[in-house]
């Protein structure tokens, strides 16, 4: 049996390029050679919003859209949202008998976000058992790989010392999580910083092409660059990092390089060669994403069909977790 | 639609009299008059035990025979296992998300089970977290009166507390639950203290006659009546309290408490008209457990049935609580 992948992601607005970039792509490519499970995790997202819910549910529908748009597919890999998968719920009830507060109270990731979202009070219980609910989401489809950015590794690390401590009460149930580091390129947005919906800098997936070509006619690039007429240097410019991502033409990129660094070519040229190639790569994956969108019943199945397959995986999960404990079935 | 009733016991071992004549005379009444749910907690017996599990499910069997031989009927109320209702996990993580952690820490009950079972380490999340899971127990069935000891005023309180909060964040789902207090005859156990499984000092309801005429035979009596010569006073007397309970016959009563004061009588006088009414109440109970006992498939099948009428009323719940929040379905 081809290893388990887990994924999760809070769904809070729609993605952007960077997370296609960097997330998505992979998991596209994993869903060829594993057993990938990809889980919207709707109550990650209600942890820090539940003071406004009134946006879960169409966030909800925007990720799945980006997601399906951008080459997930439900008939490789499981697609489905956290809450329709009660078992989520159940084994974290069942990691937190043995989770050790102080664990959870040393967390840095804890203490830094409490700091970070001032505006939102996050004191609360659910928050505080983040990384439980994190590791019932990894464990119970028994995920030995788990594609996670370089900020969620205390996060996994956390997931593995709950699953060793329950595999010490109770007998050896679950496998050890690893992470999953790909390499993955740099998305700068459009102000040279990483993109981030928080930023205000992002390209977003559902953006379409008018949309996405104002952004980009607008970014920053090499900061020295002031005139036409200064040459620059495509090392310091954010809309080189993009060229590296969705140009596929080693001769054309030489090319602008040395026009850049020339002062031969203007920025506004290198952005219109870029955005040719944007436009190969979105067009596709703005069809797919309209197409979803004019139908929800499709998504709906889609879903549906999803936790239906994830259930499959966690309700023997869960058997397992009872017998080991010794719970009255 | 009469009122709904829930309460639940932690499974920690066999029940004795001080159950009997306290919590579960007054379920047994309820039943005719409420729509009663009877929850076996299994969730928060392993959040005290999880370091050793192995008594859990004979501890879940025993009190459910001890529950259905003092007249638990299962057509009349629900009874079930906590963790066979997977909802009260999933609404435990849904009342978690508006928890402040300042109300669970600060909840005084916490902080003296810390102290008071220092042989076992509860600084764990789960158990931080027991009113969370309690509210959840509660409200899942929309309870409004909760048969609950005095100990348990604190814990209901913050049901309560949860429930406002709930509501003024997500729409009015619950009616906030009202404790029941009924008042409990006083049941000393042998020493003449409170009856405890943790004193050793218990007459269990399982406890057949013999074992329960041994531990009646030594029980300790007026500690001032020290020779059989001397007068004993029935008011500082535990034996008097246990007559209070089973002895129906006030003539006879009149009399004993007369040839104890006057020393007419001798305590084992006393102590054989006790028996002799605790062997009446206790016959058919123990020919009811004894009926249960030999036929697992009776007890299985009880439970069952109470957990499929349970789930109907608590997936009812959960469909409002999600719909309140706003999440996808």
């Amino acid at each position: 049996m081809a290893d388990r992948v887990f994924s999760g992601m809070r769904p809070t607005g729609k993605l952007h390029l960077g997370h296609m970039a960097g997330a998505l792509t992979n998991w596209v490519n994993l869903q060829d050679s594993h057993e990938c499970y990809y889980c919207v995790v709707d109550w990650h997202a209600l942890m820090s919003d539940y003071a406004d819910s009134s946006m879960l549910m169409e966030n909800c529908r925007e990720i799945l859209l980006d997601w399906l748009a951008v080459g997930l597919d439900p008939s490789k890999c499981s697609i489905f949202v956290q809450s329709h998968v009660k078992e989520h719920a159940e084994l974290s009830l069942a990691l937190s008998m043995v989770t050790p507060l102080g664990w959870l109270e040393r967390n840095p990731t804890y203490k830094d976000q409490i700091l970070n979202l001032q505006n939102k009070d996050l004191s609360t219980y659910a928050f505080l058992g983040y990384p439980v609910l994190m590791a019932a989401d990894i464990l119970l489809y028994k995920a030995v790989k788990v594609p996670v950015g370089e900020d969620q590794s205390a996060h996994l690390e956390l997931s593995r010392e709950i699953a060793r401590r329950f595999n010490y009460y109770f007998g050896e149930v679950f496998p050890e999580p690893q992470a999953l580091h790909t390499t993955t390129p740099k998305i700068p947005g459009t102000d040279g910083r990483k993109m981030s919906k928080s930023y205000g800098n992002s390209l977003n997936i559902a953006d379409d092409l008018n949309v996405l070509w104002d952004k980009l006619r607008t970014m920053m690039t090499d900061p020295a660059r002031y005139k036409r007429t200064d040459p620059g240097d495509p090392d310091k410019c954010p809309v080189w990092d993009l060229h590296k991502f969705f140009n596929n033409d080693p001769e054309e990129m030489e090319e602008l390089a040395h026009g850049c660094r020339t002062a031969g070519i203007g920025c506004v040229d290198c952005k219109r060669k870029l955005f040719g190639h944007i436009e190969v790569v979105m067009t596709p994956i703005h069809e797919r994403r309209k197409s979803l969108e004019g139908d929800r019943s499709l998504l709906d199945g889609i879903i549906h069909e999803g936790a239906r397959k994830a259930r499959l995986v966690a309700q023997e999960t869960m058997e397992e977790v009872y017998k080991a404990i010794g719970m009255l079935r």
